[in-house]
């Protein structure tokens, strides 16, 4: 199933729509680049909508977020909406200011999310308007274990339900959820904490996935996920032992473009439940 | 005569100024490093006048336009005029919204630039007014092939008369064009396009080559262009089957780095028209 | 003793506050990771002052300067000195505009700084009020050798006393310096100036030196001079023939990845005058 999905992605070419932050921008775009799509990155209020139109997907990530730039993202997601494109959002950082909690929230009330992808602290600051967040990582207390994996799984698949979003809360274990399924995805490297914008870049990715899948958010979400951390162990097993963390995020990106859908099919560690 | 113009780019270390998308920035500024030039970014209204005024050459980029720095690149273009500098106008994305097309025409109005460096379609719409662009690439009916070459080659010409500028229109086959003289340059490998902003960076390398040969600006551009295709076959050699976009990006301004004059001299694939 | 001091940044994981440019943002956010802390990057001034709250350094870096995050700067530097958080500044390219030079004197007035990070023109600028700035590079009268070091040290001495800051000229000789004590550090290979953002990179590492060490700003500072140069020394021992200034980027990054504290006490270069 992993394979038709990225063949999807390779075949379309989709074109992405990413209102992002200015430290991971790069990296968004080589990944994009990487899966088969094409990205454009375009924030300025007059344009938004016009670019987002000719897209078939967006994303919107607050990391550096700005006054000039958030209504610029509801201006693209109601457009997105309008022309009933997938729209993903990443709430970088929620919870670790009033600016990026409200914006969040605002952002919820106004666009109809496809998917909202975050780590877990980021994601409960969403849904329960509370949370540890430490800057743009999960607080300690917020680690997701096999102990706390099936009450995650309920809060992700009930925050799923209020919101109509794939939920997908990236961590140690990965939990990809609408309100009557979840993915509990197990691949991935420890590593990858290690090296900056992985989220943002899975964020990226993601909007592609759907964007060619636009009849099964769930799996593809699940698919890019998958995708993400099984690049993560490709790209580790390249390492040599004065490789850091900056060598691996290119290989991270390398792995994505290496990557065929037979490979993921093969590669990609889940269940279901 | 390659040779001796890249000779000039790493004996004079120009300082080039950049106002440009902050996708790509990163890339530009090693670039240009890379060849031996020296970058400096600066888009705030209040200090671009000084700053190009202390540089020898000044590259506007459109991609991730606001309205902020619109009135930057005017004031920017302006001076360098005055100085007699050399400006490089990459017109990233025009056409694909209002504000781009705009944007593009209202700098082709303020400004007397030295070189316009696009792919076919962002040109065709800044010379026609129209023209079929699909986000920042070039459409699918626009590749230059074989086939419409010499079509596109009185087009570039012609162009190049309007403006006074120098037309740089890159693709499979790049053509650089004065309204005399075409070089179609067959340097180059299609796993480019995999790497997001090798567009940008021939437009800052371009920026640096012209800076260091002002009484040559056609043939500065067509061995900037030459040197970027080069540097992209260079780098695809080294690929091994695991390296994707992200190491070729890293390969292609290593292969800037390490490119010698003479190298230059001998790997450039060209034909005058 | 630089041993104890990089073990605090391994253990403390420090979480740092970046106000940055957008040239070289990513590989502040990076270096970061590598050494051992976390960065965060925001700079509207509406959540600023609650982002550094949560973190305990933050970085203030001028290049690519705007008016809309001068006042941030101002604003997370005022809450930082409230919170006793130690605060650096780079003042990137200070001289080469009025806009960078006056708004650094600005944040000088207005902010207490544990650490100012610059090269040799930009200090002068920030000392004297003149030098010979070239674009972002240390002016070709300035550069720090042998020769003129006793004399280099003696400024930087006065400028700490005067500033209450620990002083950071790096150059082909670095010095770090209070009103007491200057460290002569040779670290470093010659080929780092040609990666952009090297000095951005060394700010934001020094910023978590020294968050992770607040009572030894001077040896914390000249520990993350040390190891940005060591890691500069390891990261060139790498390189083939054929790689250049960008995967020489990668090399610096994964060196401070890779390297331990014992690492850095036996690979410190450094004398006290």
């Amino acid at each position: 199933m992993w394979k038709e999905i990225f063949e999807n992605v390779r075949n379309q070419t989709p074109l992405i729509h990413n209102i992002t932050n200015y430290v991971t921008v790069n990296d968004c775009a080589n990944i994009l680049l990487a899966c088969g799509a094409s990205p454009i990155m375009a924030d300025d209020e007059t344009e938004v909508a016009e670019i987002t139109s000719i897209c078939s997907g967006l994303h919107i990530n607050i990391g550096t977020l700005n006054r000039r730039t958030i209504a610029s993202m509801i201006s693209a997601g109601k457009q997105s909406n309008a022309l009933n494109h997938p729209v993903v959002l990443d709430p970088v950082g929620a919870g670790a200011s009033r600016l990026r909690t409200d914006t969040a929230m605002q952002l919820l009330q106004n666009i109809r999310f496809s998917v909202i992808r975050g780590n877990i602290s980021e994601i409960k600051v969403l849904a329960l308007g509370t949370g540890s967040t430490n800057g743009v990582d999960a607080g300690a207390a917020d680690h997701i274990t096999e102990y706390c994996l099936d009450e995650t799984v309920a809060f992700a698949k009930e925050f799923a339900h209020k919101t109509g979003a794939v939920i997908a809360i990236t961590g140690a274990i990965d939990i990809v959820a609408d309100s009557q399924t979840a993915y509990c995805i197990r691949n991935g490297h420890p590593m990858m904490s290690s090296v900056t914008g992985t989220g943002c870049q899975l964020s990226s990715l993601t909007s592609a996935f759907v964007a060619a899948n636009p009849e099964q958010v769930t799996t593809a979400t699940a698919a890019a996920v998958c995708a993400m951390g099984y690049a993560g162990e490709i790209a580790y097993a390249r390492l040599s032992s004065l490789d850091g963390n900056s060598t691996y995020r290119n290989y991270i990106i390398d792995a994505i473009y290496r990557m065929t859908p037979q490979m993921l099919e093969e590669g990609a560690k889940y269940e279901v439940r």
